[in-house]
């Protein structure tokens, strides 16, 4: 650690947005004695609840961003749809990191996609589309089936269509309202997989192992881990995910959201998705691992060595969406079930409202009890 | 769990006191969804940087405790010298868990020493004392060495004076400048062990294993779990830990500090304290148990269902008294060292400034890598 780029304790963590990732975050940093000044524009972030200090305010202040800016140590975010320019204020009166190239990156589906097949990882079939001549265009290369998403502001399958054998392409075109898009083919893929790493100040590297994930409504609706894959497909995993975070000179936790393919009797990964920031599928890092991913990612950002991302047993997450956390009552009754609940307000449909872990140990059959 | 007694998330639990109790307990309650609401008179309470909202305000300004306890839907407290008429206060207007009762027993260490000794459950000998005349009567009556401490407001050895036998009894007495005191008969004892353990709304108990415990100048050194003691001698702290909190009709997180004394062959316990709260001989479990101690005491004070009080391991606490967080840097280094720092700006001698917890395998023999 060099003085000019680690904090000490007692500083302060400055956190972009005040969802759960920024409270649970907020709540590592709180561990290792730093004060945090959240910084969100809703009155009702749920991370406010938790921080020493609170800016409610809009991206787009620049007076109140530089006010923030210069209240703090070093300065991080929970979303990678922060605003450029709101970056870039930010990154001229404080440490930004990760840094804006990383979030540039990411909140362009065409240009992350891009970033990646540059890297020489597989990805699936894209190509970019500004008007319905190039979806067209793009629908004879790639073929069908095929998914349109905008090329920003998408998230748990906000702002995609998908495009089957039978579907109107005029129609598809409108449903996104002229948004600059990406036309990705659609990958017959087995599973859904992640990996949570993060990488220091100083380059140094650590990932956790390997997650397998399930989606509901296109939500995040479980994490498993390990992820029973094979042990080559996992080194490749975690390698992949080591090279995107070098190539974005990455400071921070990320996730890589992959497919796994099977070809054959072979396992293949492509590369669906990059978060530069810590992931819905590392939150089993809480009880699972030594070191949980949101106190990685303070470690990490501070400038102070990575913990051990070492596994405590085999872990379950399941999110909580919605009226699941009218559930909380039982589960609080569960032995070994571990509840967090984010403190919003309302359970809307789709809201992630909290998420229970199990841990049951390494070599346990399945239905022993544990 | 019944509506009347039961807190659901969202809702506010209210916490007397802002030190670093208050601060991990409010970091408990927002994993479960909760508000907090921090009273305490220094503007420096570590606890408010992580609460919803606090009151720094003196424990006798009446109007604004009673604005605390109509603003939280439960209060509890972090240490046990809250004055008699602060808890009555906020009794009338919120439910106080514990209850006064356990403050009024606990913050009197004759009253405490009375009542445990009236539960059949063995101390050192002891005697109140009010003047040098009654001091002398006592030392007739207990014999030398043995110790003088203030009735109240004692604690990390403040307080407190030893009488050898060739001490000035004047001398003494005048040390502790005639606040009404206790007498307690020196005992001989090999260790000093503590039982933590939560009483729920409802009478369920629930303890975590037993806790060995070294000091340094009168303040907690380490904990280490398991504590290595008989059996039957462990079976026998927990029941007396249960006893004394059926007896108070107790409900929330406690803990019994207790001499381990060695008899012939066998071992005997008596018990020297009760803190009426969470416990630094506690702060393994947030590592080391299956829920922590704080998370405990949340659930027990929410009239909600008592977890898990299982051991992840064999566990090591020691606290980082003073410059000894000076070493945060080294500890992050460490892997498997979990570092707590609580936020507190100067580090004085004799301030617990965080701790670190270490966990090994159950079955780990000593010196094996981990």
């Amino acid at each position: 650690m060099t003085p000019e780029t680690s904090i000490a304790p007692g500083g302060t963590l400055g956190i972009l947005g005040g969802g759960q990732l920024g409270r649970m975050l907020a709540l590592a940093a709180a561990s290792y004695g730093l004060k945090t000044h959240i910084y969100a524009p809703d009155p009702e972030s749920p991370a406010f609840d938790v921080a020493a200090r609170h800016s409610c305010k809009p991206y787009d202040d620049e007076a109140a961003l530089i006010r923030f800016a210069q209240s703090v140590d070093v300065v991080t975010y929970e979303f990678e749809n922060v605003p450029r320019r709101t970056a870039e204020i930010i990154a001229a009166h404080a440490p930004l990191r990760p840094n804006a190239a990383a979030l540039a990156t990411t909140q362009d589906r065409f240009t992350e996609k891009s970033f990646v097949a540059g890297l020489g990882i597989p990805t699936a079939p894209f190509a970019g589309v500004g008007s319905e001549a190039d979806l067209q265009h793009a629908l004879r290369e790639i073929g069908r089936p095929a998914v349109l998403k905008t090329r920003r502001f998408g998230y748990d399958g906000k702002g995609q269509v998908m495009i089957h054998p039978a579907t109107d392409v005029a129609d598809a075109w409108r449903t996104l309202r002229g948004a600059p898009c990406i036309l990705e083919g659609f990958v017959p893929f087995e599973r859904e997989v992640s990996v949570v790493a993060a990488r220091g100040v100083d380059g140094s590297f650590a990932a956790y192992d390997l997650c397998a994930n399930t989606h509901r409504h296109h939500i995040l609706a479980t994490t498993v881990v390990p992820a029973g894959v094979d042990d080559a497909t996992e080194r490749k995993a975690l390698a992949i995910a080591r090279r995107i975070a070098e190539a974005l000179d990455y400071v921070g936790v990320l996730a890589v959201e992959m497919f796994l393919l099977r070809r054959g009797d072979g396992e293949e990964l492509i590369v669906n998705e990059i978060a530069p920031r810590v992931h819905n599928s590392g939150h089993w890092t809480i009880e699972g691992a030594e070191t949980s991913q949101f106190a990685q990612h303070v470690r990490a950002v501070c400038g102070w060595p990575l913990g051990s991302t070492k596994r405590r047993g085999r872990a379950e997450m399941r999110n909580l969406i919605g009226h699941e956390v009218d559930s909380w009552a039982e589960l609080l009754q569960e032995p070994g079930a571990h509840l967090h609940l984010y403190g919003k307000a309302r359970a809307q449909p789709g809201r992630k409202m909290g998420h229970v872990t199990r841990i049951s140990p390494e070599h346990a059959h399945p239905g022993e009890p544990v």
